[in-house]
């Protein structure tokens, strides 16, 4: 087999981890030929002829086999691998929005050219999950795929409870050791989660959904007090992506969830990720590993290029196979939602109610709640509020149509908050 | 593409959940022509036209592009696949014992006939192992794997001590219920385990290293004051097969360990198995699944048969470009060995002794011997004798020489077993 010629985009981070993993390899025939960067004048400890400003220079250069795209400008980078696909050129990705956001296009494209897209660094880096779906799960149906896909928010919320410590605290010194980036909101906000749970929306059922259909709900907004609600409950919280598929319905979204100390993904700990597969066939399978880093994402990423040297490609069978499965977002889910001031919650929203509690600088609501209704505006982005899935959040309501029926009790929340505060005074 | 033609051996248990996964995939395209069996009045569901006692009439079949052997003689196994890899067809099996104790030859027989062996299900069922490491970790060098490979003896220790009761009365209820076998040797004296480990060497570190190569200590000979010591210290019992490289050795055995609670494999319940990968590049992954049972086993057969249609092997990579790297058992690791009577144990094969405790009826040893003194009878086949790896028995000792160098201290043991025989009258 002939020596595999890469012609890579972007040497920060990972492009550094998959230079050091190629040159600790063993058997891997192949070498970086030309890395396209942005800034010429970076000190890099590699030779200066191996560095191009120029994209086109590795873009048309005939005789480079395989791109490898490893920046982070989603945009650009959706440039670069649809330029390669139409030039004849095999890619492999580590970029999950532009992948999430651009699938569908991504797959009709290689169908087009004949040439891959491979993007296994891009979903949970060093976890095999998409390959393992497609050569080993491509004929069993998947039931429930789920897990912790997000590194720098599992790391946050394992330091929180591991040192008794609170959500901005926990952020700082993640910064402080890379764990976290200096805007660290695609993490926090739940949206990384969020583009790897579509990615794999298409690889486990076969359904496209773009992320923009999928509701995330952040860690972000933890306060004090909700830290202090999980500790007396003997309870961790855990930011979590999940699809699971009832009758020809999938439901998915990215939440936080309160988590037992029997739940096995409260042991993932840190900068671990974890994916938890229900096959019809094999009941759940859980992978965890490392999630991010330079090494375990250049790991992933050497894989792929490996296997486009014997012409590997994604089949989506399920994707090319499917007709009947639609994704949803109408089902009931129970939440825990704290806020300051009653005014911030609207009642009408819940389904039902099975808890209330109220004091003068925090209350909550626990009670069943519409996936639907957490997309407006009041419960997305208002950052007097925080929602958590309960620990038995989906077990009994996921599948559950949302119920036009709502019960007011607005009046009686807000003439307790009134009484507490004449009471104060 | 066209539809497989399925020339299946062995009807039981693996058999059947093969025939419902083919029925219940999507995408599938292939089906079951012939299954020979052996005795052909067992009720069976299947029409009787499907079946055949008479192996050539599958082996000769030019129509039959895939033969699946699942049956429990690995030597007619055996048989039945090198002979179809002779007559052109390449094979599926799930049979660990007669892949284990040939694997060389049938890698030389694939070679040879340009045929192809897949043995997914043979180790751990469902958790894609050999897949993973063939596809995704061909060129990362591995330095550890290792887990809880028996389906059977995970589930007799997990009730063990979520029960609070005793071996022998946790292997009768196993039987009982299907997850022991009437004759349980080869699972709890670790004998499953060690297949799958030997298996695994090939694919995870390119050596080839027969069963017989491999030590094997199992659960059989725990007893109550084993567990009633585990309990006080806050242990459970774990039975795991294990491999290490250090330098160019790879250390390897299966045994009982002592496990902590922040221990992850003590997570793993009931029939669920566990396999732990460290690679240079990705640190650990760990994967969870169901280890045993007919679905999950017959659907990694058909993933296999799903792989075939498309050309797949085995690449052995890491075999073919390895020279240097060699199994050994030539290392201390640190046990608790437990008896009645002091004679049992001859305390000079130990190179260093922790912790000594007597009594009437239970005494242990805690120290550093040898893993090959192990293979001695008095060690290995001495029921009077339990051996168990301390919870830290290879992070101080592994890869340190054995020496002979060694203290004899029988004298003093003895002297106090008779004192306190003298005491007791």
């Amino acid at each position: 087999m002939q020596a595999i010629k890469i012609g890579l985009f972007g040497y920060g981070c990972v492009g550094q981890g998959l230079y050091e993993t190629i040159n600790n390899s063993k058997n891997f025939e192949g070498e970086i030929k030309k890395i396209c960067i942005k800034n010429p004048n970076k000190a890099r400890s590699l030779s200066a002829d191996l560095f191009t400003t120029d994209k086109n220079e590795i873009l048309n250069d005939e005789s480079i086999d395989v791109i490898v795209e490893l920046i982070d400008d989603a945009e650009a980078a959706f440039d670069i691998v649809t330029t390669a696909l139409k030039n004849g050129k095999s890619v492999v990705t580590a970029n999950k929005k532009m992948v999430a956001e651009n699938l569908e296009y991504l797959v009709k494209l290689q169908e087009e050219t004949g040439r891959a897209v491979l993007y296994e660094g891009a979903v949970c880096a060093s976890i095999p999950i998409i390959r393992t779906l497609e050569e080993y799960f491509g004929h069993e149906p998947i039931n429930e795929i789920k897990g912790i896909f997000n590194g720098s928010t599992n790391y946050i919320l394992t330091q929180i409870f591991s040192k008794n410590t609170n959500y901005k605290a926990a952020l700082a010194d993640a910064q402080k050791l890379g764990f976290a980036e200096s805007d660290p909101t695609l993490d926090v906000k739940g949206y990384d989660a969020k583009f790897k749970l579509s990615i794999l929306l298409t690889h486990a059922f076969g359904i496209n959904v773009p992320p923009a259909q999928i509701i995330n709900l952040g860690i972000d907004h933890l306060k004090p007090a909700d830290l202090e609600y999980a500790r007396e409950n003997e309870l961790e919280v855990k930011l979590i992506a999940r699809a699971k598929r009832i009758g020809d319905k999938v439901y998915g979204f990215v939440a936080p969830q309160f988590t037992k100390a029997d739940n096995r993904l409260q042991e993932v700990r840190n900068e671990f990720n974890a994916v938890s597969l229900t096959g019809e066939f094999c009941d759940e399978q859980l992978f965890i590993g490392k999630g991010a880093g330079s090494l375990p994402t250049g790991a992933a990423v050497l894989s792929d290029i490996s296997a486009l040297s014997y012409d590997y490609k994604y089949e989506y069978k399920k994707h090319f196979n499917q007709a009947t499965i639609k994704f949803s977002s109408d089902s009931l889910v129970q939440v825990y939602a704290s806020f300051d001031n009653p005014d911030t919650i609207d009642l009408n929203d819940f389904e039902s109610i099975h808890e209330k509690y109220f004091s003068f600088d925090h209350s909550y609501v626990i009670g069943n709640v519409c996936i639907n209704k957490l997309k407006d505006e009041k419960w997305l982005n208002n950052k007097n509020l925080n929602v958590v899935l309960c620990e038995n959040g989906v077990e009994d309501t996921l599948g559950k149509l949302c119920v036009e029926d709502l019960k007011a009790e607005v009046s009686e929340l807000k003439k307790g908050h009134d009484l507490l505060v004449k009471i104060s005074r």
